[in-house]
């Protein structure tokens, strides 16, 4: 496959190539969008420097509440069982993932646009934004499955032509984060770097990657040398707490080893300067509860009443 | 399969039986036997209560290292590669433990007889001892799997006849053991109650089941109620800290998520009162790496000039 003019970022290639500098801004906003809040100097400096931030106690917890009984209902209810934005374990008919949940849920739709959350991604993307993808991720006690190590932004760009980083994960915990619960796991200052992967990826990939990620993944040398360096940190905290990274951070998690299920909220906000092209890896798009092609509208603030009570 | 009158464990049943406080005492050794020490008698009382100890810097680290590099060269020596006790890991060529490792290494052959150690053990069983089982764990950077919750003894009983709750073993860690290199895991507590498992044992299972245990393994139902209970601990120190635990008490281990390799020394001292009977799962015993039935000779000290440095 040709590399093409507009690709910055090759990847899924078929010998190594060595990792390089990233070439876009970590904070894209400038001047008093970027002074102005809501997020503190400190913040943003952490932010640049680490490629993510954790804010314990963001979501009130009988919102939190609310939203775990509404994942509930959807474990039983066989429309979104079968539908093709419900990723089960390997093998298992146990939910890992719901994409696209911000068009099932009014409740969530309206937490994307919440002005508190709204106005951190604007600044940190210096632009408006709209809902790349939006996800559920559950693992049941005892049986969930971990994450390997990837960036997301190299799915991003390959699978879905997201040219330039310029777009941002939020998680919100709908569980306590443990040691013992298979939490997030990141690799501080990793975001800094992009590591091309080697491999082609096959047509409709994403059926078996959002199951077990086999491509996409850095070599052991490149994962070596970046944790060597930056090491490795696994925030753990209460149901209702933010986490915000970079997507281009590296990141995965362990099987779930508790007895406790671990659930949360996964929104990933793109730059409206930033839209999806033709996949850079040469395939066909994935489906839009992947990589939304369709709703790229500039988002717009929508007041909750549930979330006044947050803070 | 009918239960034998001198079962007085049941397991790898047809149907689920409820669990029940063990039969055993957890230290065996009384009167001065038990007060003379090595272990204090807070050590004493906290073993009893939680099932477990951890020592730090227990092992010279000029031993560690050089353990460290006898297994660096088990790792290229065929005839161990290909041995009945070197399991690899699931689907692979790696090495995830070597058992009779007493046998293989006159090192670690006098380390299991050192007086500091063999004098701790006697207080624990309450009378000479032998080597059940022995073994170096290995869990390569990013690769190394997990083991699920299981009590040790319920294995030992079903499937190598060891009549009671007697035994303990010693772990003692090559490589610093850290939140996220897969280290073990505890349920404090857990060895108080004995749970019968449900399935029958094929022939041979330790085939698999040394690379994945299927059988053996408490219902989620009955995790759970011990892990709510007790909760989990997952001591993590520098490389050379011991963990001694009793025969019954709930471990396991998540997935090597770091780059750096974990491994251990592993060696499980059953009482000479405690001897292998024909196994309660009705099968032929397991061989002889994993329950020994051939060198059941009280222990007798070896001072190994390495060991003048532990302290």
């Amino acid at each position: 496959m040709e590399t093409r003019s507009d690709d910055l970022y090759p990847t899924r290639l078929e010998r190594p190539m060595s990792r390089f500098e990233r070439l876009d801004p970590i904070v894209h906003s400038t001047g008093r969008d970027r002074s102005d809040g809501p997020l503190s100097d400190t913040d943003l400096a952490r932010y640049e420097r680490d490629g993510f931030l954790v804010f314990n106690q963001f979501l009130d917890p009988e919102l939190v509440r609310r939203f775990r009984e509404d994942l509930r209902a959807y474990e039983n209810d066989e429309s979104v069982l079968h539908s093709e934005g419900t990723i089960t374990e390997p093998g298992k008919q146990e939910i890992r993932s719901i994409f696209g949940i911000h068009e099932l849920s009014e409740r969530f739709d309206r937490l994307t646009r919440d002005p508190r959350i709204l106005d951190m991604v604007h600044q940190l993307l210096g632009s408006d934004v709209y809902i790349h993808q939006s996800r559920i991720n559950y693992k049941p006690g005892f049986h969930g499955k971990g994450f390997d190590w990837h960036s997301d932004f190299e799915t991003w760009h390959a699978e879905d032509g997201m040219p330039r980083m310029r777009s941002v994960s939020f998680s919100i915990a709908l569980t306590d984060n443990t040691p013992f619960n298979g939490p997030l796991m990141l690799v501080p200052g990793s975001h800094k770097t992009y590591i091309p992967c080697v491999g082609r990826t096959p047509e409709d990939n994403y059926q078996s990657s959002l199951k077990k990620q086999e491509l996409g993944v850095p070599s052991g040398q490149d994962l070596n040398r970046e944790i060597e360096r930056h090491g490795i940190q696994a925030p753990t905290g209460p149901a209702g707490s933010l986490i915000i990274f970079e997507c281009n951070t590296l990141h995965g998690s362990n099987a779930n080893m508790s007895p406790w299920p671990r659930s949360n909220l996964f929104f990933v906000y793109n730059s409206v300067e930033n839209k999806l092209r033709q996949p850079y890896c040469g395939n066909k798009p994935r489906p839009d509860f992947l990589g939304n092609r369709t709703s790229t509208e500039a988002l717009t603030p929508a007041w909750s009443r549930d979330l006044h009570k947050v803070g």
